[in-house]
């Protein structure tokens, strides 16, 4: 029954559909009842079911942490490395929030996400909203810059359709990718990384075109130069440049604090389609240049 | 004394560089007498060695027999399979021009790539232009996706930096990057390739704005809808919409030969940094918006 009543019907507004299925009713239903005793400053993500791919690198555990602020249900931080000292931090900080960690590389074949997101399905029986923020910055490593950057969160992002997808008879959802300045202009010194991050932005644009059949609407958030250890040194395309963090770190930057405050902020706002910009401190919404049109 | 004179000088013009290099002198000097050959309109690519990744495919080959109009000095195909009857109607069409094929898969490691280069240096002594054009269209293959459009075209490149980095004692070259205009702005039912093509015009611009270090030019040739057999049918992800080719070639489109034609003349205009859209039998120099200044 609930899969039938989630089937796609063309251009129909997938906030529509959730209100069919029962599942998502009940969960609406306990939602009400939880957001009651939220702040109202911090209602969109109370009680939300997050997880956050990279949630303990520089920019992800301060956006962790600020996220704790927010009262979510559940925070899933998938990483490559456990963090144990920071996700105990992490689990001290708001006990409205059940903090779990699991270990995912993002370059592991889609079957894998997909058991994985299963695991975190089953037991939270919806997610919210997905976070991808895998990246590396190392213009030496050609194949593990794109597979983790690019590949890696398209696969994240597919694998998750199986669960969100309206046409599948899922909630739908929402999707929060950490693309990057270097995704509009590139930093030419890392030519590599910039192109993978031009991926990400490109991608994610056309995913929340896609919403009105998927149920997924999608944003991507792409930080200014931020003073994480990724910046403090890294390698230049064949070696173009040896000192590009240096003079990179000469000109304005922001702190991850600042970062991730404005992270959370274009989080609350919640717009499908948006391409944040994170720059010393401050927010904007990026109007990306129509070139031509496809017309379909 | 020849890599000794070619050692970077900051902010050197890669072209004086060149003057210093003997054996480009040579080339140079042996170049100026065969152009005497050539008929004007032709003299940019008269006399020039050309590699072609893809140089069989269906905007490929169309782009290499309008190639051979030129009076190129040799035309290297690689490709991934060999198409004997093809490379044959290649041979018959210009006495003047020396048409060799390779098998060359761009998903090879990069050490592979720098192997079949090498043999290609050896063998012509200089290469003046590489035509990057491996490209796949089909959204159900992600990793197949991002793996030939990005990924291989950033180690082919990275690859020929052996042979043509001033920094390294190399003459320096030309590089032409085949883009897509999904990379400015996408065919949302297609995020992968889309995402795949931004890389790509991204990359190669970083290129073109590093050419005072490395001495390589860069640009990216970017076509509209073209009718190949590549976008006759192909799969989006997730299938979101079946029919997407079909709805694509309801629109104005362009002919593979009015898109080789477009090819070759931005060939000719030989612009570091050009971002051609080559549309409906037409080519126009983009200029890129700037979102954010890095400043370095």
């Amino acid at each position: 029954m609930f899969a039938k009543l989630c089937r796609p019907v063309p251009s129909i507004n997938f906030r529509t559909v959730k209100c069919f299925c029962k599942p998502r009713q009940l969960n609406k239903y306990y939602n009400i009842i939880a957001r009651a005793n939220c702040s109202a400053s911090s209602s969109f993500l109370c009680d939300k079911n997050v997880i956050f791919v990279a949630g303990l690198g520089d920019i992800g555990l301060d956006t962790s942490k600020e996220l704790l602020k927010r009262d979510l249900k559940n925070l899933v931080i998938l990483d490559r490395i456990d963090k144990p000292e920071l996700v105990c931090e992490l689990k001290e900080l708001n006990p409205k929030t059940k903090v779990t960690f699991m270990p995912y590389d993002v370059t592991v074949p889609i079957a894998e996400s997909k058991k994985l997101l299963k695991k975190i399905f089953d037991k939270l029986k919806c997610v919210d909203i997905l976070i991808n923020g895998a990246g590396i910055l190392d213009d030496h490593k050609i194949e593990a810059t794109i597979a983790v950057n690019y590949t890696g969160l398209v696969n994240t992002t597919t694998a998750i359709m199986d669960f969100w997808d309206i046409r599948k008879g899922g909630p739908g959802g929402i999707l929060c990718n950490i693309g990057s300045v270097t995704g509009f202009n590139a930093i030419t010194q890392v030519p590599v990384y910039s192109g993978s991050k031009a991926a990400v932005v490109n991608f994610t644009r056309s995913l929340a075109k896609l919403a009105h059949i998927t149920g997924v609407t999608a944003y991507t958030v792409n930080p200014g130069i931020t003073r994480t250890s990724l910046v403090a040194k890294f390698n230049s395309w064949l070696d173009v440049e040896p000192d590009v963090a240096e003079l990179l770190l000469e000109h304005p930057t922001q702190s991850t604090k600042e970062c991730a405050a404005s992270f959370v902020k274009a989080i609350e706002k919640n717009k499908n389609g948006g391409l944040w910009f994170l720059d010393q401190g401050t927010l904007e919404n990026i109007k990306w240049r129509k070139y031509w049109d496809p017309c379909i």
